[in-house]
Parts: structure tokens; C-alpha cells; sequence
């Protein structure tokens, strides 16, 4: 399938790149881009394994990153992909940023910040979800689903099963 | 007033000391410090301004250098003394470090994350707040006391008033 340049799934396989980067690192695999004007200003994946840092979210690192780019604190020209939807860490650091749009891939049923009844994004920030659902899905199982088995594979065994 | 060696008001001082360090930056003057067993493992002050980065809040610093400090990255027999009410990204950031007590000072009644309905903390995590309060609101006023009178002296005079 060919993708537009510049669309939202354009961005979200390069979100899914970093993803990628992750997953190879044994890390978590979620990957982020920040884009202003079609520009790429800050491409991060998750690394609080190797970081030993739980605040070393993708999103958090791209905020920092993008900032740094761009010269100013506030990042409200520019949208960030994101292949997992952001916990309430991340969309907290978002509304401080002020960003102007945040695209997710696969949701998170478990600590996804739309659980949260409260609106934590900034009133400014734009929202979509969904963009790439499969594939971001897909790498975080494959992560999770290797992890069991590897859990699995190291189990001693029972005494006197051996 | 004494006040007792590794009491409450005792930690929350020296969070009190690394605000006085963000106020002489010209950074709105919040500190934190990260306590296990008696001991500070980590300490910091919200250094947004110097750093152009609206995640580099006292508490962030903070979770990371602790994590730095016991080498791993839970928290789960530490207390984070804060002087302000933690925000909705390090209540969320609380989360992930499973940390064991939050205390803080002042109440934040803008963008504290008790105005959020949801629990954003992990369920184990206790909480405290008031400690030393009128000290911890007593800096952040002076400050932003500090702020408006500077940008009152920089207002240009009106036509012909001059």
C-alpha cells in the first residue's frame, strides 16, 4: 500500500521505525516522532530498561528533544505521533508543551490517559487515534508474546522432574 | 520552632531549601527531595526555565536520580517531600515509580492532581500534604509577587506621559 507523504500514516511508520529500535533493545517497543510543518524535529522510543528510568517514555524524551530543536518551550505548531496512546505522565508533559495535535496507533486499555474522566490535555490540544492500529498493535504483541515465552523457557524445573 | 531530626517537616526544609535554589535562578521556586530509610537519595528544583524544558519539573529530576541512585527503578520504600502539589505528568510519573509516600506543602488548585477525579497514583502510594504550608506558599508568592511588579516596571510609559 502506498502512503501519501507528509499523511498521518506517513509519520506513524515513522513513529513504528522507532518502535522497532526499541523492540531490537529488548525495550517496550513504543516509538514517537514530533513533526512541525511536514519536518521531522524529534524522532525518540521508549528506554527505561536501559535508562533505569520509568519517566524515559517515548513521548517524554520527543518533548525534551523537539523543544530542544525548536528553541522554545512550547511545542503548539507541532503534532506527535505516537504508536501506543500516551499514559497521564506523558499527556500531563503534554499539556505543559501546549501541543497542537497528538496521533496515536493502538489504544491502551490499561493505562491510557483517556480513562482518566478528567481532561488532562491542554483545551488547545488536537486529537486522533487509531492511525496504523494494526502494525503498532501487532509489535507490542510480538514483544509481550516473546517475553512469556522466554518467561517460560526459565522456569526451573519441578522438583523430581528431572 | 525545633523541628525534630527526620520528621516530616524536617525533609520537607530541605525541599524548602531547593526551592529557595530554583527562586535564586529565577525559577518559579518549587524543590524536592526523594527520602529512603532516613537518608536523601535525591534532591532537585523545577528548572524549566534553564533547561527550556516544561518536563524538567522538581519531582521529574527527582524520580530520575533517585532511580540513579538505589539502581533500580522503583521506589517503592521511598518518600518524595515536595513543596507544591505534585502536577497531573509527576503524580503520573509517581505512578510508574510505584513510590511508597508522597508528601507535599502547598496545594496547587489550578493543576494539582487531586483536581483530578481519577487515581492517578499507583494504589499503593500514600499521600500527605500541608507540611510546612504556609512556608511553601510563602516562596512561590514572593516570587510571583516578584514578577508582576518587574513586568509592571517594564511596561513602556503611555504616549505623552513623557
Amino acid at each position: 500500500m502506498d502512503i501519501p507523504l507528509f499523511s498521518d500514516s506517513y509519520f506513524m511508520k515513522e513513529a513504528l521505525k522507532e518502535a522497532q529500535a526499541a523492540y531490537e533493545k529488548d525495550e517496550i517497543p513504543v516509538g514517537a516522532v514530533i513533526v512541525c510543518n511536514n519536518i521531522i524535529v524529534a524522532r525518540a522510543h521508549n528506554l527505561t530498561e536501559a535508562l533505569n528510568d520509568v519517566t524515559a517514555h517515548a513521548e517524554m524524551q520527543a518533548f525534551t528533544a523537539a523543544a530542544g530543536h525548536i528553541g522554545g518551550k512550547f511545542l503548539s505548531e507541532c503534532t506527535l505521533y505516537v504508536t501506543l496512546e500516551p499514559c497521564v505522565m506523558c499527556a500531563g508533559a503534554a499539556y505543559w508543551t501546549r501541543i497542537g495535535r497528538i496521533v496515536w496507533g493502538a489504544a491502551d486499555d490499561k493505562r491510557g490517559f483517556t480513562l482518566s474522566g478528567e481532561r488532562v490535555l491542554h483545551p488547545r490540544t488536537k486529537t486522533d487515534s487509531g492511525v496504523l492500529k494494526t502494525e503498532c498493535s501487532s509489535i507490542l504483541n510480538r514483544f509481550f508474546r516473546g517475553k512469556r515465552k522466554t518467561d517460560r523457557d526459565n522456569i526451573p524445573p519441578e522438583p523430581g522432574m528431572n
